[in-house]
């Protein structure tokens, strides 16, 4: 199975994307076959070179030309930018590297695409290359975040800013399996991030959303706040895309600003330099969302992972890691399984959009 | 000036909350015939009597009965439980310590009230009670929070859940102005909460919304992310209730998570338990929300401070302090000059709710 890699996806391109699937290779997660390096031909060979290793040009029309041992190059001579409107990137750059990226899937060459680019053009490739899982209306992005109990997954992260009940649905199942399936938890609790926890609270969307899940095989566990989240009381948590994004974003910057605070305070009582440094690392590593790799965007045919567009070598090739744990897991065939036990549910509550 | 306390609102009242009032006249901040302690009479008298203060019974037929250097009591027997409906509260317990208490505001025998209680029935009360400032359609809540370079107010944090645009341009104008009279900003920095930088991002609401904030006469920056929230971008961040009750309540659970990271990783790299304790206490001082005393209901007449269920005496004493602080400053008369004079933009777009 092979992996696609958007080499001119994310602010650190291609220097970081590149040292990334070295690093990947270097661990002995993947051959270096494995993974299509999409991308500018002459550049990524120069770079290869540079680092003694082997590369092969690869085509849709002579893709048995790769050699084991050396790299597969797909050339690419367009970049979507971080600032591209998504629609207008997949109109106007056919020869992205992202594009390339997601017709590799398309063409049955690869089963995975890892891109740290425009998260929106990624979405917006996707879903208009890819098809969707079978009953799943619309996909969203699952993420991964290690909490106090371990890790947990929130989803919708930014793919579907409006969504209908129906979607959160499946968001919930779709975020269950990979719980079950990605890190082994046997019932994943499901939890509706909301603003009380009494049933009943809330907006529109989140009241209709209750009711819902409560026919689902889901363990689902019914609202949950905004304080908990962190806290270990659900596995999975479901969100709107708004909600999603602002939540993960925020989580963000506000560990960064602790951890100045923290900084700060320590210095002040006296901690030395060294003790601090120490600390601090290995706060920073429990924190950093990039020690997951990325998210996922489930709800289509093929895994398709997003990295932070900051995202240095060490969490691109964590990415390319999941993608190849998530391609190994099947877990999309496993979530059109769940989607169709729960089919009654979907259809039944709203005509399909 | 008087001020109205809810003393049985909160998970520890009325021990916390009639502590609180205590610590705010030990500070000096108020005289104990300031503050109207509204709740169960014996039960205040005794408590009083045994710190060894001084009170009078208050009634709205004979206000002029209060001492100097006495608590006045407002009798109220019923209490609203943190999990009772608003609406029903506010039907069915007509003799509650906060009901009475807005009465006293609606009466005209307090400026302001603190309740650390149910939020939605805070709100629904002051809705009900009090007059609606002139030209503002709903009312929002305002917290302040210490960032990365001082305070910052976000607005609304769960009073409205489903906004019109309309309401979130007039929450950016009272989050301006507080931030002007209660921070001394001079030309507050006022940015909408989104899912993107650029013009143009986000669901139908942020989408209007950008483009009625550019006609105001606000210091308005446009989008802020949820990274950027607590790193000093903006003075004044406007969101709909729900996101903002999330922002809220995630960032409290957060900062509780990460320090209890930090503790273990001091451990670990061999702090010793005293330096850990005055740094950490030191940390927990900085992001301790109570700091800042409560939130401000804006957009009614009277102030009304809401605080966390969870309020010890020194938040309550600060909401009591904040209260003082927001009734001298008029922050209400200043609100619905500024109203006033942006009142183009909210009547030609949107037909009045």
């Amino acid at each position: 199975m092979r992996i696609a890699l958007d080499t001119m996806g994310g602010d650190n391109a291609p220097e970081e994307t590149l040292s990334g699937a070295l690093l990947a290779v270097e661990k002995g997660w993947l051959k270096p076959e494995e993974i299509l390096l999409v991308g500018p031909l002459e550049r990524i060979q120069n770079w290869l070179r540079e680092k003694g290793m082997e590369s092969s040009t690869f085509s849709f029309e002579a893709p048995e030309m790769v050699s084991a041992g050396s790299f597969p190059i797909l050339e690419a001579n367009q970049v979507v930018a971080m600032d591209d409107a998504p629609i207008q990137a997949l109109r106007q750059k056919p020869q992205s590297s992202l594009r390339l990226g997601f017709e590799s899937i398309r063409r049955g060459f690869a089963g995975a695409i890892v891109s740290a680019g425009n998260t929106g053009a990624v979405v917006a490739h996707a879903v208009t290359l890819l098809k969707s899982l079978k009953g799943v209306r619309r996909p969203g992005i699952a993420v991964t975040i290690e909490g106090e109990a371990g890790p947990f997954t929130v989803i919708d992260v930014g793919a579907n800013i409006q969504p209908k009940p129906v979607h959160l649905l499946h968001y919930g199942i779709m975020g269950s399996c990979l719980s079950q399936e990605a890190h082994g938890v046997d019932q994943p609790r499901v939890g509706l991030l909301n603003i009380g926890g009494e049933a009943g609270k809330g907006n529109t969307l989140a009241k209709e959303v209750q009711g819902l899940f409560q026919e689902t095989d889901l363990n689902f566990k019914g609202n949950i706040e905004g304080q908990e989240v962190f806290l270990g009381v659900c596995d999975v948590i479901v969100t709107e895309g708004f909600v999603g994004n602002v939540l993960l974003k925020l989580s963000e910057g506000l560990s960064t600003h602790l951890l100045h605070v923290v900084q700060e305070e320590l210095a002040k009582a006296g901690v030395s330099k060294e003790t601090m440094k120490e600390a601090l690392s290995a706060i920073w590593r429990r924190v950093d969302y990039s020690e997951y790799g990325g998210a996922l965007l489930l709800g289509v045919e093929g895994v398709v992972t997003i990295c932070h567009g900051r995202s240095d070598r060490r969490a691109i090739s964590n990415a390319i890691g999941l993608a190849k744990r998530a391609t190994e897991l099947e877990i999309a065939r496993k979530i059109s399984e769940r989607i169709a036990k729960n089919s009654e549910i979907s259809s039944e509550k709203e005509p399909k959009s």
